[in-house]
């Protein structure tokens, strides 16, 4: 059997004592399966005599991670503390420079830092892998490197986010808005107590900036990801989207088409029988196509620890066997820097809810704003009739451009008899 | 830029020259990627002034399969002839002896030979690769050797031959007999004139043993798998899986418990909202658990040119970058031997159809007989009524042994009033 390869953990929490916890359980069960043992030498956090679920009073400890992440009896640099500066990136940034390798779950790290770290980790020879930043316990950077390298990636899209997936699933089913299922998310731990880096869309874009760049060779650009959030999905939108035949999903996609990048997240509504609209609850799924692999889902556990320990675990696991790769895929000078279409270019159909007073001629104004943009309607619902009151009217469009839907909505919501601001979800054929 | 690796191609029928598309088309991607080129060196097949989509005169031709493989101008021996004997085997084994790679995309091969090949591969210290074998495009194998490396698995079970899934799901769309959607299959491409392979369960079969040697650590044990087609799945039966809410999918299924191993290839009724479930068409979906990942699920295409290169393709990539791992993971003297539960040891519930005479005291009888070897009863349903003719009844029981259930569907199928052979379908709980 080959020598231990010697790790060093900095940050304690959920995840790092997951990890402590599955190697300390499986120990044996992976020497046998890599030929060595993955021994912890030495751990780090900000608080060391916190309780936790794991006894790690056996570990030596560093109270500075960049210690531990220049500790001469480490190998591997595990970072598990989170956040895109600060310690996190400091810590990491000493690892690299000392020659260590580094595994990582810190997606934020990686969306702001990930070009420049990956030319540091690469100009001294040492791996950065991050398979738990993305989709937790799904390999999808596993795949992305390795099983699909003979591919041009087209697409690559997902729903990276558990905590919005299962407010959305909740709203669905329960019929409830927003406010309420949130709350139980929070009540249920799938929701932090400040929900905003999950339901305004920002996790999920830090994700897809990283799956981004290693499908297409580009530089990590999370700044041109746009982002919306889940904060405006009313049941309303649910239970038309239900009675249409769509799903509603916040979804991170990405393409790349003749040298040009799309990155995107967004409410999206997805047909019902699509293999993505099946993804529910907490649950993560991605999607890869490639040019000779087709379409390729992946369903799993996106978050919690052990999930999340089962991918930072499968990072060592590589490192003890040596497989060794360029962070993303493709040496770090040779990430190129493509065009990034705005949102509004986008071209697709459209989903659009107005509240309305019930009044002749509303209709006919709607359909004209609409025409001026050479927009052309799919299907148009307006349930029940309440004369002099407000009513819903959905509309469905044919394909059109982003910029025309935001123009015609423009005109429409200044309308007298359009009540509030009107709403728009982009319509994704998978 | 590292040393060319040079590959020497065995089999030039659909994959072969996917195979040889791929590699034309996408080599200095390929190369970018992985910091070589991928080079044929030299091929091999049956005929060679056969008419294919490729042209393949450019490279250096071996008449036999066992000169090409030990051709000292190859560093991979690709095998895509087929079949678990004859020349596959016999090159296979040339290759390893003379200290090649090997890559291959033939399952029956691994089913029947699989711990030997093993055996020799790692004493001659190459790799042998085969993520090809086991649902196409899906990479299960890199899944569960590198990603849940973690882990220890508890079950493996999926949709692996897409040719009975599109059976299924073209009985259940159009609600047409097996026959029709057979023959229609094999007018599309989708089945072999002699489908036996497929709809009898073998080529599932093959993958499962696969599968099941990876995850659990075990020597490949084909022979013990248990095995049932879809032939005898009739269109009323999957109208009636409908009706409670289940589709009916052939699966091969595989889990470990207390080291005692289950390998079963038979149709299952499962949730019709069980994400498996969602696998349509010529789709392929395969699910692990793992006591940290939890659920994994991928789906893909499992069969066709394309997405078997891409497979086939990513596996040289892998020994281009130097990953090698033993076959099944684990070093070959290590895989044991479990002992393995009989079919009619398994427990869960059953779905029961039968065609009896709609007359006084035959239901009183069948009830009977289930309790007699006390199993109990979920539902009953019988559809229509018709005094003095047949009529079909469809029981769901609670939990049991399959010996149970096998007992009491002999004696009920000896009834007078029992008009056919009683059939069943195990429900999966997913």
């Amino acid at each position: 059997m080959q020598e231990d390869l010697k790790i060093g953990i900095a940050g304690l929490g959920t995840v790092g004592c997951g990890l402590v916890k599955l190697l300390e359980e499986h120990g044996d069960l992976i020497a046998e399966r890599c030929g060595r043992r993955l021994t912890v030498t030495a751990v780090c956090a900000r608080a060391r005599s916190r309780k936790r679920p794991v006894d790690v009073s056996g570990y030596r400890w560093h109270d500075q991670a960049s210690d531990l992440a220049r500790d001469p009896q480490i190998d591997v640099f595990v970072e598990l503390i989170g956040g895109s500066d600060g310690v996190a990136r400091e810590s990491v940034l000493a690892a690299i420079d000392a020659g260590k390798h580094v595994v990582t779950a810190n997606k934020a790290l990686l969306a702001h830092h990930g070009s420049e770290l990956a030319h540091q980790a690469e100009e001294k020879g040492v791996a950065l892998n991050y398979e738990a930043a993305v989709a937790g316990g799904i390999p999808i950077i596993k795949c992305l490197r390795e099983a699909l390298a003979g591919n041009r990636i087209t697409h690559i899209y997902g729903i990276l986010n558990g905590t919005c997936n299962y407010i959305l699933s909740e709203m669905r089913e329960s019929g409830r808005d927003f406010a309420a299922v949130l709350n139980e998310a929070q009540e249920l731990g799938y929701a932090e107590a400040d929900p905003s880096f999950d339901v305004d869309g920002i996790d999920t874009a830090h994700k897809l900036a990283i799956l981004a760049a290693i499908a297409f060779g580009s530089e990590v650009n999370f700044k041109s990801v746009h982002i919306e959030g889940i904060r405006e999905i009313s049941s309303v939108d649910i239970s038309y989207a239900e009675e249409l035949g769509f799903r509603i999903k916040l979804l991170g996609i990405a393409s790349r088409e003749d040298g040009v990048i799309e990155q995107r997240v967004h409410p999206c509504m997805v047909k019902a029988t699509a293999p993505i609209a099946a993804v529910e609850g907490v649950f993560n799924g991605v999607v890869a196509e490639g040019d000779y692999v087709g379409t390729l889902m992946l369903e799993g556990r996106g978050a919690g620890a052990a999930p999340t320990a089962s991918a930072v675990v499968a990072d060592i696991i590589d490192l003890a066997r040596k497989i060794e790769l360029p962070t993303f895929m493709v040496p770090a000078p040779s990430l190129d820097r493509p065009r990034v279409l705005k949102i509004d270019d986008h071209f697709g159909r459209q989903y659009i809810r107005l509240s309305v007073l019930d009044k002749p001629g509303v209709i006919a104004d709607i359909a004209a704003a609409l025409r001026d943009e050479q927009i052309s309607v799919e299907a148009m619902l307006q349930r029940g009739r309440a004369p002099g009151e407000a009513v819903t009217v959905v509309i469905i469009t044919h394909e059109t451009t982003g910029f025309a839907i935001t123009r015609a909505l423009n005109k429409i919501g200044s309308l007298e008899s359009v009540l509030e601001r009107p709403r728009r979800i982009r319509i994704e054929e998978f």
